[in-house]
């Protein structure tokens, strides 16, 4: 069944004072409307309400576990057609909101844990699987908004898990105890976008492990308002800003509804997680797999995520560039047509990593490895110089806006906002908010959160590396052939 | 059915006599066996064997229009799954051959004109749809050879086409005669692939054109030894290379069995067409859409194409590293992921181009025009950059290398041929014929070819920038309502 | 004579009393504790410091009108030498305070009013020359921190000067009266990197002008506390996290001593100038020859800028790492020799600006314009991608670092210390600090900054295609004579 | 004193009966009007004729050993002043004369051997500075053309030099005799640019040597009519099409007084070099040294090279767009500009490396080597990209000219004569010309031999990456100082 905001809302605030969330050191009592957090809540409303629309009917939804419609972000992709439309869906939310969609690690999580609960079951005799369909089920029926916590704050990199948890106990989630009925967990994952505000979380391995290493190998769901789990938010300059246009009641200084991205470090303090949520408990060769589908539907999702952002800077710069009276210049008019062309780019490494998506034992499909980590290489590229081209067209206002409370100073505000107007046909106020629009895509954390988003450039660049050798001997025995060299590809 | 090297090569020569092929001057008595030529038949010819490869079934192979199977080369594709097939085709084939596979154009003439002759038909009750289903049957038939030729030598570019032809009869094929049986046509095209080897050539206009321009508008079959035609091979340093090698004995010199690329200038000199081989003739305003569903097939395929050939680059690279002793070197390594990932992005942003292909009304499916201009910039793009590494890695040997038949040299060859040794895996000779192979790709026409091919830059930038045209009211008014500026996209 | 932070600090605080400076609304009292405005008086303050250090004589420090020793921040640079000390200098200042020097814009005002008063004065008979070399004189004497403010707010872009001030009389700076012992001026300012705290500000047109356009062909000194001059400041989200952590006591979340670039718009409120310091009113034609000096040294010197935040760059991004643990990784270790590399190409096309400098008839010399040019869009080219290599060595703690207030909470800040720390050689709280230094560059307002001071890139695209223009004749010619082609070059 | 092309050719045939010169096999009776090499050989005739120029006085020329004038190719640099003029000559040659100016490498061993033969003596008392001198001061009285051999074929990479001579003699040039009155020298270098027809060549190590190798730590200068000295001339496509075009009596085809680069294999079989003539052999902690100075002239000076070339693609790029009839095109105009951008950019880096230099206790100036190896990166890159920009505007006709043989096809060639013409201003052999030169570059061996000479760019890498290393720690800690870490660039 498809969610609503409304029930969204009153689960969140149901939760509310059993949740444990720090914004700069202060508890939050109200998520919904606490002003660095409410944005994110805003975008989860809105992709219920986006759902909700006919037109986007068979994108934004699918056919769930028991074949009725369910919401594509709880969904487990079961054919190419399914990728294609992950991919459409991915593009079309983050477009309209012009902010990560927050549920999306969610999906992905959703999507690995069928796969490889199926995989460890076969294997093994287990009844993840079972215990995942119900959990899942229930998911759906009520079109829950996931998210999944993948990311361990690691602490000595060059310690393997066992050893580090030694010298720093939250370096790596893992079993600290097991009882008949659950497991206790402790550890921190970081870098959570929107964690806080979901109903469930999923938690994963960070990377593949050894044999010996069963009690990292541990994934499970969770409720954010688990005793024991604790949430502390980024606080990034933009933040800042957010909770001060509150304060002061300027929301011209920060005029976006769904504001940037959010994340979290999450502390898990022994907490106890009931048996029927767990869905790996000791299967350390099955961790590497998990991160593997994970990254997969990740990274190739990352195209047209990236496409949609850049639609969205498209768009600002063309607002802004109109706004600064400008808009017609044939220097503007092309590099937008530069935006226009990199956003086409992510779109196309995403959509063909779906296309050539290939069906799991279990009946999931699950993008290819390799173009999904192109496609996240080139989203890097790409946004990057969308983001240098949108910096190129915004004029030094994208940085140097004065605040809105500066147009209503007594005696001069009015002379202010004379000076900020360009193209007459755009207030003072519009052009700053067409400017602050701007500013977050060009002097905000979007840049860094796509780079290190599914990981950093340096792991998918190890992954083709390993893929290319694989494949080099048999290129090279090819170009041997062709140029009749009697050796070639025999290593 | 799928045809065989051997009838090909049987028509081919059969047809030799009356071919007006002239290559530096010179008249051509047997392509089959004239070295500048001959490499060009051995790819067509290995277009044939690689069809009857039965793991290639389905892909280099498909369901014709009498339901049996044929070549892809000749088909007409109803799908998605069908144009994601031709991608794979196309990567197989050049990846497989190292060089233009010479049919391609055939294909997408073919794909351009079932569609727009359907149209033209639709709207004029014309009957050309049924004259060239009867032509394509016969192709499939037979598995023929078909090229498409497109470009105008254009003469003066600041004329229109009627202008153009009265100081320079040659500037744009066209209608000089219409008769109760045929039409008689002039003109130039320049720069047609291996057009002087195929069994049928598809000339059809070069732009768009107005309503008065009915002379121009100008589609039909020609053989290339139909009375009057006369083809002018390009005559490239490679060309000549190959001439020398030839007559010296000295294939080292230049051993790719495949060549490069050929390509002629074609002069109709008053050629008469029968009317059952006339597809367009005076419907000036279907002109346009010809040529936009001829280049969404070629520039989408021109991903995939180009992927192919940097598969080839990235084996020729290593092959040469290793005959040059270096290839387990850490920096090469890295430089041949890069190549890799050059190809990934080829590849994905045609095979997004095909997925977001559409069904035109006479059931043939296109390309998606705006994801095929984008394929085929991202192709000049990475193929440049793949260029480039091979460069970076080849050595100084891949400009430098000597004749091989200075290894022959008496008394001084032997010397020569140690000197040439690096990996001792490798003779002299096959170090040499590694060189040779990188050098093509690195100091040969390919690079040009590339950006060329498929129409410049240029053409593609006008298309995107004409598309985005369409799209930026809307991108502006959702950044507007993103940010709450009042106004945005209202021109 | 080389000043002193004291006598800086002195002058400003006796003017404090005087200045106009709105920060979000509110009047600033004391710029020198006002936490957003601190930090840039710290750089001031930090410029005094550097010169009077011994190793940096001859290149922070110059001969001045007198003869004695003064600070290069207001040298008439007068040889080649020179020029190429002031590239030094500004490498030294930028990587010494991982910011904007704020006396950079001062130079290059001074540098150009030098000579084109002189050429005004040749032409005209004026006493500009006189005028400035006496202001010129006083400033060397006390070191005075002196600012140039160009651009103006312009309003319609569309509008000449003349008609924008119509409609909006902020648009461009000009005179709306003369009297005997002065001009009276109006108009309004933008993007003015630390104006308010400057000793002097020297006042230009921002633009080419036209003869009849003489009202706005004013140039002139002035000081931040003249009647009727007003400062906004540009409030950027790190102004807020600034006074954030300020508020809030937690130095960690902002620890940067010399902050970002702090801009302001200046309102010029019908202000008096007495005619000692006007040094250009009505000489039209001039206005475009200023903005040309000024530019020429203020792109070329955007080399050895940017090159200095690169070192900056290349140096947090080390330590970050170092903090995160993975310093010795190859890939980090590769990347790093990247952002090294960007850091001497934006240092070598503005030291070659500076190297192919001219001697004016006035005696200054002015870096070479195309080179000047060149050397801007090359540091924009070069910063950005040291900036994206930084935002890939970062880790996701460059954007979703907590605030260090959260390592105080009551039984959770310890357990969030722990989680944050990574290498253990470095604290939560200098892991935190190394982040927020990375977060300035990758996620700060530096990018747009760059890409628009000194002019936004089309201007420079503007300069290049005009300068080609005059030189592609000549060119063509002489490929025409290399390959015997009779024409060329003749248009 | 200054040469002149006459004493050039008559040295050059006095010699020729001596020279063992083969191309493809066969010998060279007569380099001057061999139709492969003349081109080389008119390449350093002009050499001689610019520097006669009175406008080149002091840039092509310079104050020799005994203070009287000349050539610049054969000058020590002794200043900043003169580095800089030399960065100018470098691209006044090739801009002129549209390829390498083959003197180049002879000026870059002259000033290395300068400089490490005064170290020698002085860490040895040995006298080969005074050698040196003698050997120099012939040179500089005679203007003769001198080349530098340093690239050794090397053989298996994987072995030291005195293991790889064991396999195979000729890997690196060594001496095999030590006599009275000289020594015996054996060995092979590849890659040495016009060699066969220099005057003199000076033969020095390739890399750096340990102790125990001073049988390769072997440095002199050999005439190319020694005993024992043979030359095996690379045998690129262009050189078959300049031999043809060359045969066939249609210079049309290669239309270049000065060719592509001319590259030869040297063989040293047991060559005796007189003691006057070795200037170092054993001191093999030098070598490396040698290798240093060499390569720090020749990187620097390959950015105002490459702008040469880049001033020649610029000009046959337009040259060519205007025959084709689309120069006007705000297309092409926009893309000549970005050439003419790449080609400053190359200057630049160059000139900033030379700016740099610094004085050598020999008294000779040496280029800064870490601006030096930047400058070459830079102008892989940006050469890379004018040459795609030039692929870009070339139009297919670039590839694809037909042979000007074709022009007389009885009966056919003037049909082919207007077909091929495009802008009537231009004959169809005026743009053959054209579209040959704009060949040279977009499909010649030039991009293979700019990434290769000077060092492929792994050598280039690996100076930065060492070279950041010693000051990496520096850069953090400095980092560490601005955010306040407390630890940071300790290792």
């Amino acid at each position: 069944m498809l969610g609503t905001p409304d029930s969204y809302l009153s689960r969140l605030r149901e939760r509310a004072p059993r949740l444990n969330i720090y914004v700069a050191g202060e508890r939050v009592e109200d998520p919904a409307s606490h002003p660095v957090i409410r944005p994110s809540v805003q975008v989860i409303s809105r992709t219920y309400e986006l759902a909700l629309q006919e037109r986007y009917r068979g994108i934004l939804t699918a056919r769930g576990l028991r074949g009725d419609e369910v919401n594509r972000l709880v969904h487990v992709e079961q054919s190419v057609e399914d990728l294609l439309a992950r991919a459409e869906a991915q593009r079309i939310l983050n477009s309209a909101i012009g902010n990560c969609n927050y549920r999306c690690t969610g999906h992905d999580g959703i999507n690995a844990l069928f796969a490889v609960t199926y995989e460890v079951d076969q294997s093994r005799g287990t009844d993840y699987h079972r215990r995942f369909l119900a959990w899942l089920e229930a998911v759906q029926a009520q079109d829950l908004a996931v998210e999944t916590a993948m990311t361990d704050v690691k602490g000595n990199r060059s310690l393997r898990p066992s050893e580090a948890v030694k010298s720093n106990p939250w370096s790596y989630v893992h079993v600290v105890e097991r009882r008949d009925d659950g497991i206790v967990v402790r550890g921190a994952k970081m870098h959570i976008t929107g964690a806080a505000i979901a109903d469930e979380i999923l938690v994963v391995p960070t990377r593949a492990l050894r044999p010996e290493e069963g009690d990292f190998a541990v994934a499970f769901a969770v409720r954010p308002d688990f005793k024991g789990v604790y949430f502390v938010a980024s606080w990034h300059p933009m933040d800042v800003m957010k909770r001060m246009a509150s304060e002061l009641g300027v929301e011209i200084d920060y005029p976006l509804p769904f504001g940037h991205r959010n994340n979290y470090l999450i502390i898990f303090d022994d907490v106890f997680i009931p048996r029927e949520r767990v869905f790996m408990d000791g299967e350390a060769e099955f961790a590497g797999r998990l991160v593997e589908y994970f990254v997969a539907h990740h990274r190739a999702a990352g195209g047209p995520c990236k496409a949609g952002f850049a639609d969205v800077i498209l768009g600002a710069s063309a607002l802004l560039a109109d706004a600064n009276g400008v808009l017609k210049a044939s220097y503007v008019q092309d590099r937008l047509v530069e935006i226009a062309r990199h956003a086409e780019v992510m779109y196309a490494t995403g959509l063909a990593a779906m296309v050539k998506g290939w069906r799991h034992p279990s009946g999931a499909y699950i993008p290819d490895a390799r173009l999904a980590n192109v496609a996240k290489l080139e989203a890097v590229e790409h946004l990057k110089e969308a983001v240098a081209v949108a910096a190129d067209l915004a004029g030094g206002i994208a940085v140097n806006a004065p605040s809105a409370r500066d147009l209503a100073i007594p005696g001069l505000g009015q002379k202010v906002a004379e000076a900020v107007r360009a193209n007459e046909a755009y207030t003072a106020e519009d052009r700053l908010r067409a400017a602050r629009l701007v500013q977050l895509w060009t002097a905000g954390p979007h840049l860094v959160g796509l780079v290190q988003g599914g990981g950093p450039p340096a792991t998918q660049w190890a992954y083709l590396k390993a893929d290319l050798s694989s494949r080099l001997d048999d290129l090279m025995r090819r170009a041997a052939e062709l140029a009749g060299v009697r050796r070639g590809g025999a290593a």
